[in-house]
């Protein structure tokens, strides 16, 4: 699996410009019913007419058999390898919620739980306690002062928050305090590394301190804390593949993921519709956008096989006003499958086609995954994508003399 | 190409069962006068039932256009890349006899040999001396003394034996004492590091007394060494997959390479009859088995195409016993190809085919090269068969937030 930097001399500044078109949890599996999948039952002709006229294949997100999360997923399409570019959850956690992570910067993952008199864990979600209910705690939490450091919690969803440390000499290399089990105390954080000491008396400072303050909440008398991560400091992808990059997602965790990639991001709006317009509207301000379509993935997640038909096909109609454009290459990508079936991210091998100037004679009849699978570019691995797409579009030169 | 730890922090156990069935030697090669490979011509109703079931498609064993020995071919199998792990020569031939190799001893695989009055090598296996005659001159060879190391000497077949140093501070860096020529003396051996001075002299001194106790044979008056090895230390596959992993294997040496990952060795009988019957007696005991079937190879190194056929004929019938036991994830694999016209091991991808509740629609008609070269699973390098297992399992969590 290539890494991102390992071709960087060879990439070179053209006025071409790329789009790649990532559809969140694209593949899938059969229907039980019908031995179809997803993509085989949605009614695409757009997608399909694209597919007859690129390079198609299949994509290995990371390796074959692992099922990637959100975060490995999108590094390895933007040509990261995700086994070395790693984020940590508390890192992703603060992406998806856009809360600004500094070099140095230590964010966790926050629950909600509620502990009885003795300090024993009753529920690790708090009864999954609604936003209403744990906004104005995280708002009390974030007045906790600790010399020292900077202590910032913010709001995720129901009972999940961010804690943020902000100072001189912080590490992720702490452990948790989650137990992972009922009927136990939370866990004193303690340092991996000694470098991390400091971090961890931080931490059980704030932890004691939000249990007293916390103390006489019903619903939620406790917290518990995972996944402290710095964010990991990737080459940008402006620099090594010598392009502007923006990103145009409505969903604020692949903004941050682009962020993380070097991209600009490009404010839009909420539905794929705004999306398309901001690309549109900032076609000449950039050489490659990245444009997330999030509904197929929510979809399978919810293991519901006929919704995510239909988030296939409301995605079918846009790909003509994107070709209107004229992109020199256009790629349709997958971070991962989300067979339905499932309900889950899986490791199976996403469709993906490529189409450009060169591309032409390679086509498959139709965009799924039995059609890509025989299709010009065989089985690739994701980290590839980008590698194909710069050459495609004549910005990857020769590889030796 | 995946190392077996490199995913270790993402398995989880389970109590789904996981059966690897392993036909040593799977794959082939066309027979000239029909164009069909021995699994295209073998009359194998269960095996393509499978396949029409099953995530079909070819592994990799090492790389392309690498053909293994038995030892790296298993080890991709069971997840260890097997360019890191390599197993010695001489480790590999006490693992084929069965003689135990613990931490620190050193093992060479031993030729006898016929040496004139000058001691000039004349025949380098002695003529193919008979176990019969060769037996007693090992017996004999066992009871030679060396202070401050344990020596023993074991018969393996014919003219060749192992030779197994059993001692502190021992060291695998030394030189082997064949020659590769006749003509030529026996080689002193020499230490390739300086810590293997000792060993060197240990092993020098052994073959002078041996020289002596042999020289009035009449069929092989000397010996030769070569390939010393100290067995490699694995991360055992319990620990890493967090299983409880065992193996069933007819033939020494598929269990010598089950104890070196780790797995627990269930004695059985000689045929693969006996091997599903204990398969059976043990299903509730293990949540992974490997089970070895080796006919196929045999025949294969023996270049009887049609031998070949009957063997995987042979095997066909098993298939539903194992069925019957209800695996969650049963998968079919050949640690290399063994196809008859070459009567040797070989670098082809060999046919592969994963089945679980999750593998239905990905089927292939009938199981064979070419069937499984369009399968769902692509190619894919064989270390990669136990993650795909795993993950199929749900054993395997996601990679990455």
């Amino acid at each position: 699996m290539i890494d991102v930097e390992e071709l960087r001399d060879c990439y070179t500044n053209t006025p071409s410009k790329m789009v790649l078109l990532v559809a969140d949890g694209l593949g899938g599996l059969a229907h039980p019913d019908t031995g179809k999948s997803e993509l085989e039952t949605a009614h695409t002709p757009n997608l399909d007419a694209l597919a007859q006229e690129s390079a198609c294949g299949l994509t290995t997100p990371v390796l074959p058999g692992v099922a990637p999360g959100s975060g490995p997923g999108h590094l390895a399409l933007f040509g990261y390898d995700p086994l070395k570019h790693q984020i940590g959850r508390g890192a992703l956690e603060a992406l998806g919620i856009e809360v600004e992570l500094a070099p140095g910067d230590v964010a966790a993952r926050g629950n909600f739980c509620t502990v009885d008199e003795n300090g024993l864990l009753v529920d690790r979600r708090a009864g999954r306690i609604p936003s209403a209910e744990s906004a104005p705690i995280c708002e009390r939490l974030d007045r906790i002062e600790i010399p020292g450091v900077q202590v910032d919690v913010f709001a995720v969803q129901d009972y999940r928050f961010v804690l943020r440390l902000r100072g001189e000499g912080l590490s992720e290399a702490v452990t948790e305090t989650d137990p992972q089990v009922t009927g136990a105390k939370a866990l004193p954080v303690t340092a991996i590394r000694p470098e991390a000491q400091k971090t961890a008396d931080l931490v059980n400072q704030f932890v004691e301190k939000a249990a007293q303050l916390m103390s006489e909440e019903e619903r939620a008398n406790m917290l518990l804390l995972r996944g402290f991560a710095q964010m990991p400091s990737l080459p940008p992808m402006g620099d090594v593949y010598r392009m502007d990059p923006a990103a145009i997602a409505a969903y604020p965790m692949y903004r941050g993921l682009a962020t993380v990639a070097g991209m600009k991001v490009i404010r839009t709006g909420r539905t794929f519709a705004d999306e398309v317009e901001t690309l549109k509207e900032n076609w000449d301000n950039h050489d490659f956008f990245f444009i997330h379509y999030k509904p197929a993935d929510a979809a399978g997640e919810d293991g519901n096989f006929d919704a995510k038909v239909k988030c296939l096909e409301d995605l079918d109609p846009f790909i003509p006003a994107i070709r209107e454009l004229g992109p020199d290459v256009l790629m349709v990508a997958g971070d991962h499958a989300t067979p339905a079936i499932m309900a889950a991210h899986s490791w199976h091998p996403v469709p993906f086609m490529l189409n450009s100037k060169l591309t032409k004679g390679q086509g498959v009849p139709t965009f799924d995954e039995k059609a890509c699978a025989l299709g010009a570019l065989g089985s690739i691995p994701a980290t590839s994508v980008m590698v194909m797409g710069m050459s495609h579009a004549g910005k990857l030169n020769k590889f030796g003399p």
